[in-house]
């Protein structure tokens, strides 16, 4: 198999001990993280090749990024020095009625700040049969646009398969914006990624019969949108996350893929948050994975939503599983009995 | 609006990190605390002008007091120096069916020592409108009963709004000592604040079919008590913290103000808990805030109980709300979803 | 009352703070813990004379562990030093879907290596009426197996009542040498102590209408269990543990106990875990201490389930409560209230 | 006496722990430091009525750079809010023969983005006396320039009294640009403060006889310096840091002030250092205070090196120390005997 | 040999970490120290049977006191519970020119209220052949200089050996009174330990040509201190500390032995302190164990100073040596070559 | 260049906080390092391509073992992994006259029982131009022995630069053993390494004129050594390191390195220590990465001296520096002035 190459941003990750917050902290956790990069790591322990493409200040910054995806076994002989400052992102954890609350510090760093000659695609791909991006990299900066462009159409003409998590951030740009250049993106993409909210959100397909914030989730109002999301971009699958939020400490979690016309859902878990972000990034690293591995498609889901569901158990961003032990949960064993 | 005034004690509180037991403990976390220093910080936290009045050793550990309530913007300029210990109190947190354990080391402390002659309340009344004090403060020593009693006179011929929580604590004073004393207060106060313990503890007025270690909590029978409490005592509001402890881990929490022969009951939260120790007294600190502003009864109740149940997330005594994130509580959204 | 022997290995206990998974830890925990030494101290802290007996290597480890114990109060005169090496053991703590792991490393250590030579029971049993150990201990070597038969004897002979946790650990010996050597050893035990698995897993006595994995738990398959196994060992008292394992964070705690031809079942709790690790050795250390003190059989099995009900809300193996805090739970209160 | 206004940047410092480099860190100590706000802390802790003047963002971290001077009694009723993010700087802390090592990330920060029109100078300055700002001001920004320059100007007009430290940061601006705009300023400045390469850096005026990186420092050569500082820019008084770095565990540090044609030499302390970063400005600080209070010139120059000498053993960049602390250090006791 | 009992309060000591000051701490260390206590584990740690003779409250603190020094082997059988608390100090640890500082919060403790009818003499003497108690003790209260005299009554009539260290704590009494009751105790002393300080501020007899502040101390004076004590009590040998502290990181230390006519001085070791507090009492305890082990008087200040000099680069109270590593200093080698 | 290829073990470090003695601790600071594995680590921080070859366990430890160095940039595609257990050992940081302490847990670890067939140097071997090992390796065991000879072997018929560590470590083998194998080894070495007491140790080469425990160092004792050792064993180059060991705080540190019948010796360095556990290993790596530069040979012996003078500085065994930061101190720079 060829190797995955993923290309956004990875940014230094500081939170606070705990449930404290920010201003009570005497101390930031320190951990680098970013939604492509959290599917390389994802990729990189299911023993794939994967790839990390970005740019990152030429300081001891920049290098601590570059080791902390290296540590784990992502290729990292594209990661690019230049530009000014590393992306920052403050986690601060929340707990029950309390929501987790995430401030930016990411504007002007070296990847936002990056054009379309810092990377050489023929390069880059050689190689590889898998490239990965998320909607949170053109949002970062009208550069950046290009430069996803041009990556999505040099992997096209390689005959590479193409996979893109919406992800949207209202933060980084206006659901307009979002809109246009996504829709002109998506259409290279042949896996398609998006969580409960994003496909409302940017494209403004909305599922019936939900309501998030209440906590209902119409399953059947997502398998419309999967099909609505084919039919207007031409994408081959379409994967979506279906969180239900019951507080900050309990989530419902589960998915489904459609593809060739049929959804495939996956079983729900209710899971006791241990930190939930990296939580849909860890679902791409499973989906991926699999489709790469050629699983069937309900085995394809299940693994995605079982990877993803462990990802909440562990803290930080990257999801440290192995195939074994999500295997594991996939076939049932979620009684969490000690292993010794 | 004028400065709201609160008066008691401010302790050092130390806790061995997480779940650990005192006997476990090689380093204590150290906070500063006291049941109306965490009102006048929830005050300070929601843009009031709150004042804290007290007396604190002339040592570090005092010096560390007063800093740490100026930290959250609380006016310290009548804190005094002098006496000659810093009252302590250890907190040992339980989790499931370990109940959560308190350790004083209070005894002899500045405050408990000081007398009237240390209090000035002519000046520390200067642009007051409000005084908040506790059923602790009397609790400490006989010299801070004259002291109360002298403030509340004092507030009332200045026509201030006079607040007091009876938070009764047996091994402080015996129940009738706590009766005979807060007999005497309690006619000065307006908003009188209790748990579902205080009034039968303090003045012998029980809530029917309620049983407390059973979990069984009777709204009804708490309206009949705050009924009884405005009858004894002439007082204006009367509200009531309503906790049903399922375990040291998750709680029900709600509350119910009574006000000109009407009871507002707020919504119940299930509340996977944090640190619970200065629940009740973010509770006042919402209620002093609501009323201070105006609100209507029922949004009061709301945004006190909705204050509270976030403070259960939040480590230490301290509330470490904004008027917005309670807010957003109070219109319904509890559902944890991280806000970036 | 005589003093408590409990024979077998102390090891070290790494693990990583938290959620952390083992490759994600900068920084293990220490601290030092065995089935048999988590015995021992449980029971000194219910105020009996306990004695630990093993062999720990000469270094600053094997101090460490000696005084790990002598801290808590157990008899550690005869804790001898030699061999080679502490056994060390790391503990990944799980959450929800995510299983708690134990990765040993306690292979040629101190006491494994250690023979029959090493031991003088007949000073070791002076002024004792009790002799616990577990079925960890005979795993570890075939040396260690002539120990504790030599043990048994000694004990026997001198009238010492003799209790044993089967405690089967796959890692360590197979089921058929397991079952071999221990048809050996439990003919001479008087108290015989078993989780949901061990039955089977030793003696192949499977209880009926039981799904562990999917949660399902019969307590009249476990009676069964418990009468089979008095049939073929002639023990007098078998008390069995009964978990379900909903997730690694939630668990259901029971146990029942069978003497003379009757069985008694104890209340169920729900538990919101804090360490797990040792659960099994306090429901041990609260039977020895019932049945030494001579408590009816139902108070037995409640003190035993209700002490290790606790243990589960308590960091690391040893379990730091004491008989007021264990009664205080079996006569009803897990309502987790503040102590103050 | 009228209270002392200081202007300039707040930003959150971030340290590994101990030793550590900054690509070993998995954690950051979170401390709020600044040239000018360093200097406002050291007065707050003398008792001063100490202002700081700035812009923060509208976040949680803005609010933290605020609590962090209010904690220790800093007038924070001029931080104003706004603007885009907040400055920060990461320190590495050196030994021995490796240095300690500043990376910078402040660019783009709201003071550096803040203009003339945000600041109410005449408002500012009501009932000051004194107005205190370093080099680094309008190295951050052009519009800093003409904010400093503004400032100056108003406190001219109403007589108040202006320290400046020179303070350069080669990182920041070049020598040429830093020449020419403090050329303009420094004609305002009524008490300059430099350290031992500043007046050549800034201005090309050289010591005579030194060799910093070798270790020589000639106490004429500054002398001289001073005089031509004097000379030049009309100042009434000059004070020169002259720190002898031996390495980077261990410093000489002595200070000289120059005023009315003569020069004033202080004692020199050898110094085991703790955290050097602040040094400078905790001098400044004791120097400003020392004046403030008309202490004698050799008083001040004594008071304020012995208290930045004090600073050096002190965590973070705010010097910690009350004024009978410097004192009893300026009075010869250094032995470090314990204090009971 | 018999076993040696030691008498005096143990206190929880809480610091900051590393060299924070008390207002810059969030967490402080917790150990437990005293004295006497402090000697008792060196003596443990040494292979003697060291009994520590108190009173601690019956809460969690207390019982964590008793395991403090459990945990090293001193025989607690006769720490007492009762009383309202545990004494507690906070030690700030000073660095170069800034001194460590001890704020005490002790008075009011269990020990300090015990009465001689707590203490029964005859069984804690039973076996025992040596007595050591420091002159912190009897100045905790009145009622404690009573216990003493009674202690030293029974020690003497028994024929135990007495030791005591002066340790005059001017915050505890008057040098008047300490003069006073110390004039009393001491002629029932055959081993009288003091510092540099002691016998000037407890009985005005001064060392000649010196000069602490300064840092000079000459050997000759303290020879006549010695003399002069032993002429004026009687006791067979006095053993002075003889600390030269060129600042709070660095120190001098040496020590002088007076017997039978003849002084003995130890080598003088230069000390980079790591904790410099217990280190008189690490020189007790050293002392003790030499004496009681028959080492010749060269010998056995050699052994005392190598024991505490070791003490000062250990963390907390407790000296934490072998014999072993004494003897291995004593023997000349401190080259701190690491041993593998 | 050609890549460097390191053989040897890589164990897990767990060393207490600070200065914290090993029975003090209640966590273990968890790093990975090995005398290799260390040099492999400079090197890659030089930006060499340098690979490591060992065995580690297949279980969460040996992954932590491999990601430690691929963190750093290390090829780790020759970490095998099989046998039972990674090796660990336990570091206590000494402090002034209390020497550190290291104690070893590593005796049937995964390398040391690997053997001949575990390893194919061919291919290993491709595209190297340097092998390094040291002493340590065939200490391990017999099979380690037979391991290195096949590996010099290999390395000698493909050309390739053989350097070697004598690295003595008294409680693996005898001196008489140690000779013996290392006399087998050291006839294939072009480049020898040792400190000031490995020569004397493996080989009974003694320098005259040098008391190491009394601080005495001759250089030319030390020429006369690698004089001796190239006419013994053929070897191209020999270099020394000198410690003058003052105390575990201080340390003097330069080198010697001989080569075609001339010595050159570099500056020495009065160093404050951070961490000097590693130091020997990180000047190996500086030493390897001059000569596989081509540096002359007093630039050589300067590289290696003030890259590992650095290495003290560092915690933890790796040095982490850049080719820059070592040549700034070689030119002299060592006064420790912030890096801004």
């Amino acid at each position: 198999m060829g190797k995955i190459v993923c290309f956004g941003e990875l940014m230094l990750r500081l939170n606070p001990e705990g449930y404290l917050r920010i201003p009570q902290a005497d101390c930031f956790l320190a951990s680098y993280a970013g939604g492509e990069a959290n599917v390389a790591v994802s990729l990189a322990n299911y023993g794939e090749h994967a790839m990390f493409v970005t740019m990152v200040p030429d300081n001891p910054l920049g290098q601590s990024a570059i080791n902390s995806i290296r540590h784990w076994g992502v290729d990292v002989s594209w990661m690019k020095k230049g530009g000014e400052r590393l992306g920052i992102y403050f986690v601060e954890k929340g707990a029950s009625q309390r929501a987790s609350r995430v401030v930016y510090d990411r504007k002007y760093s070296s990847v936002a700040t990056s054009t379309v000659a810092d990377y050489d695609w023929d390069e880059i791909f050689d190689g590889a049969d898998w490239f990965h991006f998320t909607g949170i990299t053109p949002a970062l900066s009208d550069s950046l646009v290009e430069v996803c462009i041009k990556a999505c159409k040099a992997a096209k003409e390689k005959g590479i398969t193409i996979s893109c998590d919406l992800n949207y951030r209202k933060n980084l740009w206006s659901k307009e914006k979002a809109g246009k250049v996504m829709s002109e993106l998506v259409p290279y993409v042949d896996v398609l990624i998006a969580n409960e909210e994003d496909a409302q959100d940017v494209f403004g397909i909305k599922a019936e019969n939900t309501d998030l914030i209440g906590g209902k989730i119409s399953d059947e109002g997502y398998v419309e949108v999967a099909k609505k999301l084919i039919e207007r971009f031409g994408c081959k699958k379409v994967a979506i996350t279906l969180r239900g939020s019951i507080s900050a400490s309990v989530n419902n979690w589960a998915g489904l893929l459609y593809e060739d016309g049929k959804a495939y859902k996956s079983k729900n878990y209710t899971i006791d948050i241990v930190d939930r972000v990296g939580g849909g990034d860890s679902f791409g690293g499973g989906l991926i994975y699999a489709i790469h591995n050629g699983f069937a498609a309900q085995d394809t889901i299940e693994f995605a939503v079982a990877a993803s569901c462990l990802k909440h158990t562990i803290e930080f961003d990257f999801n440290m599983v192995s195939v074994d032990e999500v295997k594991k949960l996939m076939s049932g064993d979620g009684s969490g009995r000690v292993q010794r």
